[in-house]
This record gives C-alpha cells, sequence and structure tokens, in this order.
C-alpha cells in the first residue's frame, strides 16, 4: 500500500530508476511489514530551471 | 476548494481526461458540500518506465 | 496503479470518505481500463487555519 | 527544510519562475526561522488539458 | 488556479501561516497572471521526526 | 537536492522511520549522485480510514 513519490533533477537514466525502485520498495516493504507486491513508486524527473534551492534556480548555480 | 491529483501510466488521452475531470468534480463537490466551480483536479501521466510496482519498473513487467 | 490524493477542508466525515473512495475508484479505474484493486486514494483532511484561499487563510474568511 | 511544490498552468517562463523562487524562498525562510540555503522549491507546469476547474478542462473553458 | 504545497517543521503559527498565505499568493497570482482569488494554498506541518534530511530524523540532528 | 515523500499507513514507530529515512537516502544519494546531505524525507502517515484501497477504506478490509 506505500506510495513514495521520488522528485529529483534529471539526469539519471533507466538504470538509476529500476535500482532506485527495486531498492525503495525493498526497504520500505520491510519497515511497514507488507508484501513488495503492495509499493508504488512514482519517479519525477525534474528540469533544474524549475527547481529551486537557496532562492535560485538550480539552472543558475 | 477541494484539490485532487491523480497520477495514473500515460495512456489515456484527453477525452478520458474531459471525463475524469466531471465525475470526480461531481464526486468531491457532492461530498464536500461545495460548488463544482471549487474542485480543481490535477492529471499527471507517467511514464511506465518512471512508475515502480512490486520492486520492478513497470516497463519491465 | 493509479494513485489519487484528494486535499479537503476537515469536516466529512467516515461515510463520506468511505463514497469518495468507492466512486472515485469506479471513476478511475473505468477511464484507466485497469481493475479497481488497483486503484489507491489517499484523503488528506486539511484544518482551514492550513489552507489559503485568495491570499487568506480559509479560517479567517 | 521547508519544500515548496508550485502546480500552475503552462505558459509562465524561466525569468517568471527564477522571480517566483527568489521571492517564495524570501517568504518561506523568514516566517520558517530558516536559512534560505535551507529552502526547495519545485515548479510543475501542467498542460490546461490535464488541469480540471469546475468539471471540466481547463483547456475547454 | 495555481496550487502550493508548503512542507515545513510544525513550529510556525497561525500569524505565520497568515503571513505566509499573503505573501505567497501576491508572488504567484502576479507571476502566473490570474487573480489572486484564484490561488490555492495549503500548509502541511510536519513533525521532526517525521522529516529526514542527510539521512537522519531531523528529530535526532 | 531529491525530496522523498513516503505515504503509508499508521502504525510504524520512530524506529522504522529512522531506518527508513537511513536507507532511503543512501540509495537516493548514490544513485542521485549527491551527498546524502542533500536529500529530504517526509513521511506521512495515513490512518486506514483515511485510504481507499481498491474502491473500499482500507479500514473496513
Amino acid at each position: 500500500m506505500p506510495v513514495v513519490h521520488v522528485n529529483w533533477w534529471k539526469g539519471a537514466g533507466e538504470a538509476e530508476r529500476r535500482q532506485l525502485v527495486e531498492e525503495v520498495t525493498g526497504t520500505v516493504s520491510r519497515l511497514a511489514k507488507c508484501p513488495e507486491a503492495a509499493v508504488t513508486v512514482i519517479v519525477t524527473d525534474v528540469e533544474k530551471d524549475h527547481w529551486g534551492l537557496g532562492g535560485k534556480l538550480a539552472a543558475d548555480l
């Protein structure tokens, strides 16, 4: 049942997302004591010009 | 005032989103006892290679 | 697989949430062409003093 | 530490996002009494045909 | 139409939320070129023992 | 910079959240190639009577 939203900068590829989903699901299912099949992970790649950090666009850092 | 975020797999078209918004708005406004005009629905189409289910990318299932 | 987040003002009770989940799930599963069992709905009751509308706290309206 | 998600209609450009991030970060850091460096702002541009308002797609309004 | 979610640590009071809503709404409406009445801000106070930073619970920092 | 939101059923305690934050941060920082200090994890415990699964409240399952 757990639902995980990961927001990160665009740049990671499919291999990284696959590994992310595998590891996060393992962690969450073990700690939530639920089957892995019940875990959803949604990954959002955000462009650096849509991400603000410290008052600036990350694209400007 | 209600705000609804729908995350689903890419694939549904504009007709489905139009119907989704109409029906969800009707349900929510009736149950929240607020005007339909006050309901916002944001639909996010997620690629299957950005969606994890049961520890795997949905694109790999 | 669809994941729906509903944010609304505190006030609706369990009966309304039960109905909300039933109707939204029916709508989403039909339009996404997925089984009802695959639909998750997370309902968040927000206090009016944590909700801003038109530049004011809803609690002040 | 604060995390701000802004969802709005596609249309604003990079200059508007830069200004948004600067002003929102200033407001939040001052009110949360935390350094500006600790504030994250994530901006999501939503197409009008993915945004429902009053039961209709914004694209149809 | 813009919808803003602010997540921050529990601690700020109603006066800070009122100011937050006023200022963020002003910024967003000006940059999105929409009326202030169209802006929604949802504020979520998060306990430090539900917030992770740098791999630790903020409550442990 | 990554921001992770975990929504799960109320029930896990502080020890589980501490472990969740540690492991998820390790995974995300390694795959995003960013320092652990840059990772934020926000954990939301959701009551079963606010969580819909398969058209029913989880509290009714």
